[in-house]
């Protein structure tokens, strides 16, 4: 569309361009309800249809079984950091974090802020988080095993999940939630901030097995319960509705026009394979993690000096490509390619990448 | 605007139709930056832009004196009624809590979850929360008072704030935030959820007297303290940006169209008195507040019988105006009429109940 740019920010992030144009059109009036979606009530008939649809959605588009309950809950990944070993770590047991990257330091510091104790069992900060550990060993009594599928920062992806001899995994997916398909069963526990892959800031999706509400405490806040998100499928009180409502059309839109999981996938790796091949062909960018370990979601990656780094971004930018900065704590550069960015955009960029190591290479 | 209908909903609420326009027409591309604004950067300059205009609209609508900080927070009131006791009631002391209706008690509740000493100096609870209670003596060392300015549910509101001599005044101010001016000196902490007064779901506005963030426990996870937020200027992680930038919308149209706190206040009292005069006058309906408790935002009345709340429910909305049920706990109608509300709204609805109090009286 014109005046639009192709978004590679690392999130909030691009989101499809036929559900904005969805939302624009009936912001004004929802559905004939003669309001806008942020005006109607959260327990009206016209928003129950979207949170049960978005819910409904999640179950099909993840194969998720039925000992999964789906709820969507405020303050990001941020506020999981410290609800689940408030939730999931009993007093007198311990957990397993595995550490690559700022995001699992932040959950590991959350669980250690609570005088929880909790053992990190492998870590890839040796090498400045360039890599995913493997042959991880856990404890036997841990109570559960905490990763970030996808680190977005040091752009690294567990491309398969460790076997924790039935220790339920519990996984951060904010920036890789739906972007392929994989078997839930093992986990406990999964949750994604909706602003990379699913849709705008101010909505987190949960999606916690059954037998996990067991552990809950008594008495905890109301608030920092999952229990009582799931009681109240996610309305104990108002929800985040606009955020709820654009993460719906995001699940629609992956289901009915992506044509679900698998496509997605195949979508996603054929986008990471252009950008990775023009980095390795060139031979004038350079990866920043370990080839085996590399994310499809966040490609990351260094021009020969810093100078140049920033004649790329602001080049990119002047050529109708934003978002291409690396994270301010790694420098570097950045291409996030979650769900919504189309091929196009990524051609786009492989296009200029290659333009723009001809000329300053 | 053709196809909208007047709305009387109590949370999520109306919006000002300027805004909403405004919304729909750069949401596929915010102020030039090809992005929609669910899909710009937090840290970008045009999310900042959006943020500190909002909190310095705030300041000066509210007149707030430098020693308070203005924040955004996520999880509606109902996670403020766990963070004031865990952040600014420390070991050892007491705090003194009034009681006007569910959600205060809801306050109580979660600050004696916590296993926190708490005084309930008064209540209203005796005449089923239909007034608001004089004459308080506050415990001499308590650390706070806590009240809820606006009682949504019951349609009860303190016309002016108690003297507390100098305890800090904390305030659930959810449903009448901005619509009157007031003295913020004696307050400790204001805080809002959005979805009234300030914008769409998904936003908690949190006023703090600097000299508050001084008894914040250092332990406390990261993002269940004040200080946190204050620090980070509502940004230590992706705040909810949409809603955030809807309620600096908002806030511009409040200041810049309607003209500030003093003539927003002149107006919501003259919708209310044209609702409750019209309740008085017809002597068909029946007011369930004391007359000097009777709150500017929320106007709940009874009709003759259930049956006629129903029809008169259903007529009004086939006559095109919504959301005039009472609160499924307490039955009966209700008009919440906040700023957003136009006067013709509640102009045509006053008609509507003559009408209908002359056919089925």
């Amino acid at each position: 569309m014109k005046g639009r740019i192709h978004n590679f920010n690392a999130g909030p992030a691009a989101l499809p361009l036929p559900v904005l144009e969805e939302i624009q059109a009936e912001l004004l009036s929802f559905r004939g309800s003669g309001m806008s979606i942020t005006e109607v009530s959260h327990r009206s008939k016209w928003f129950d249809e979207v949170i049960e649809d978005a819910v409904a959605r999640v179950r099909r588009l993840m194969k998720l079984p039925d000992s999964f309950r789906v709820v969507f809950l405020q303050g990001g990944a941020s506020m999981q950091f410290c609800m689940i070993p408030m939730n999931l770590l009993p007093e007198g047991r311990t957990a397993d974090y595995i550490n690559t990257g700022t995001w699992a330091t932040k959950a590991i510091k959350e669980a250690r802020i609570q005088g929880k104790t909790i053992q990190v069992v492998a870590s890839s900060e040796d090498k400045n988080f360039s890599y995913i550990p493997k042959n991880i060993s856990f404890g036997a009594d841990a109570a559960y095993v905490h990763l970030t599928s996808n680190n977005t920062i040091k752009g690294t992806q567990w491309a398969s999940f460790p076997d924790t001899g039935g220790i339920p995994l519990i996984s951060d997916m904010s920036s890789d939630i739906l972007s392929r398909p994989f078997d839930p069963s093992p986990f406990g526990l999964i949750y994604a901030g909706a602003q990379k892959n699913l849709g705008p800031a101010g909505a987190t999706l949960v999606i916690i097995r059954q037998d996990m509400l067991e552990r809950v405490p008594e008495h905890l806040p109301t608030m920092l319960k999952y229990t009582t998100f799931v009681e109240k499928n996610s309305m104990f009180n108002t929800p985040p509705c606009f955020a709820i409502y654009t993460i719906q059309r995001v699940l629609k839109w992956l289901e009915e026009t992506m044509g679900g999981l698998q496509n997605m996938a195949e979508l996603n790796r054929q986008k990471a394979d252009l950008l990775y091949q023009t980095i390795d062909r060139t031979g004038y960018y350079v990866g920043t993690t370990e080839k085996e370990s590399r994310s499809v979601m966040n490609v990351t990656f260094r021009l020969p000096t810093e100078d140049l780094e920033k004649v790329f971004v602001q080049k990119a930018l002047e050529t109708g490509m934003g978002g291409l900065k690396g994270h301010r704590s790694v420098g570097g550069c950045r291409a996030s390619i979650y769900n919504a960015t189309p091929l196009e955009a990524v051609k786009a960029l492989v296009d200029f990448m290659e333009e723009f190591a001809r000329r300053h290479g």
